[in-house]
């Protein structure tokens, strides 16, 4: 999902100085849409000052009559707590987030709502989200300012995003193996050591899973497979003999 | 490093806001050392109300003529930069930064230079520094504030420590292979390929780099290298017979 198709929704912004500071964040990490719940403050020039030329956010921002109306063309609403809930909802620190957000369908719509400076969000608004991120802070001191909370979250994703185009760069240069052909190295793999009599088949014990976990944390790219297959091959040959 | 070891270095300071939002931004991810050098504002009521009850950090910052002066209690010293520069220092994102300071000796002391808000560090302050680190920012507004960077690669420091420790953790209960062992098991599989012939020792290829990359990039167990050894040894015993 791209940071433009993320919406940052700010829940009852007692302080105009916090709007400006969330579009300059949003805007320094290519975020551009700002919703606005019932504020409790005009935009005014403290907004803009502190926008320090984010001003576009701050013009196309929209306003709405309560949460329900600002996520209403969403997909995932995603809400940010300063503290664990007691609550069933499926929680992420901010790297899981950027994470998941990235696996979402191209073209889902996705909201992030941040509640007032000084209460959060209420018990209600939490129930109309259907995630909610945690970012770890100081367990004696919690008080991270919205905007704060905002840059940093921003931050994360956007920098995952990088993080991820240059992955997908470096795989292009050399294929990931598919499922099949790992599974496939699986089972010649176990042949193989049966064969030599490392593994009795009637007690196998934990060595296959473990040797399942090393190789599946490795991401195996098809060349590499390609040699662990020709080392497989030459030893049956050797022993074909 | 713990945060408690990385100094906060304000260079130039105009705005006593952002040095209160500085320590704010500190105090929730556990950093408190903060040095200002040359502030060219006092540390005002507008400062302590943007600390939000982090006033023990602007109680307790230190006053430096010069930024020579601030860091020369210091190990290693990282400039922030909005943009790349085309010098020769170590370059790092945030994440690569958390990583490198974990890495660094217990008792090692580090600093984090912040320059004044509309111009950066000077070539001369750059000097003394010895890293640098570039936040990622959109590439058509890379304006962000001081604080919010600081409040990044603080929230980047802390959360690598949490997301280590429980790496630490994990690890304990199944402790790493140590080099020696590592080596001593690409020996062996170099000299069981070569017996199988899948090796040719007169033209090894890029066989053995390949292989040391997929299972270097695994971070190997103990108890891995253990089952890859025992692999090895059967087919050895087979290879005797």
């Amino acid at each position: 999902m791209l940071t433009q198709e993320i919406k940052i929704v700010m829940v009852g912004t007692t302080h105009p100085g916090n709007i400006g500071a969330a579009a300059r964040a949003m805007h320094t990490m290519c975020f551009s849409r700002l919703a606005l719940v019932d504020p409790r403050c005009d935009i005014d020039a403290v907004a803009y000052a502190r926008a320090s030329g984010a001003d576009h956010i701050l013009d196309d921002c929209q306003f709405h009559d309560g949460l329900a109306d600002a996520i209403a063309d969403c997909d995932c609403v995603v809400a940010t707590s300063a503290r664990r809930r007691s609550l069933s909802w499926p929680e992420s620190d901010p790297a899981g987030l950027a994470e998941w957000l990235q696996q979402q369908a191209a073209g889902s719509r996705a909201a992030i709502v941040f509640g007032p400076e000084h209460s959060g969000l209420s018990n209600d608004e939490l129930q109309l989200c259907n995630r909610m991120v945690v970012i770890p802070t100081n367990p004696e001191f919690g008080s991270l300012n919205v905007a704060a909370a905002i840059q940093i979250l921003c931050y994360q994703i956007f920098a995952h995003q990088h993080a991820s185009n240059a992955e997908d760069e470096a795989a292009s240069r050399e294929t990931r193996a598919n499922s099949a052909e790992v599974e496939s190295f699986f089972t010649h793999l176990q042949q193989n050591l049966e064969r030599s009599g490392f593994l009795d088949p009637q007690k196998p014990g934990q060595i296959m899973q473990r040797l399942r976990r090393l190789y599946l944390r490795s991401d195996l790219t098809r060349n590499e497979i390609n040699i662990l297959r020709g080392t497989l091959n030459a030893i049956d040959r050797r022993l074909d003999r």
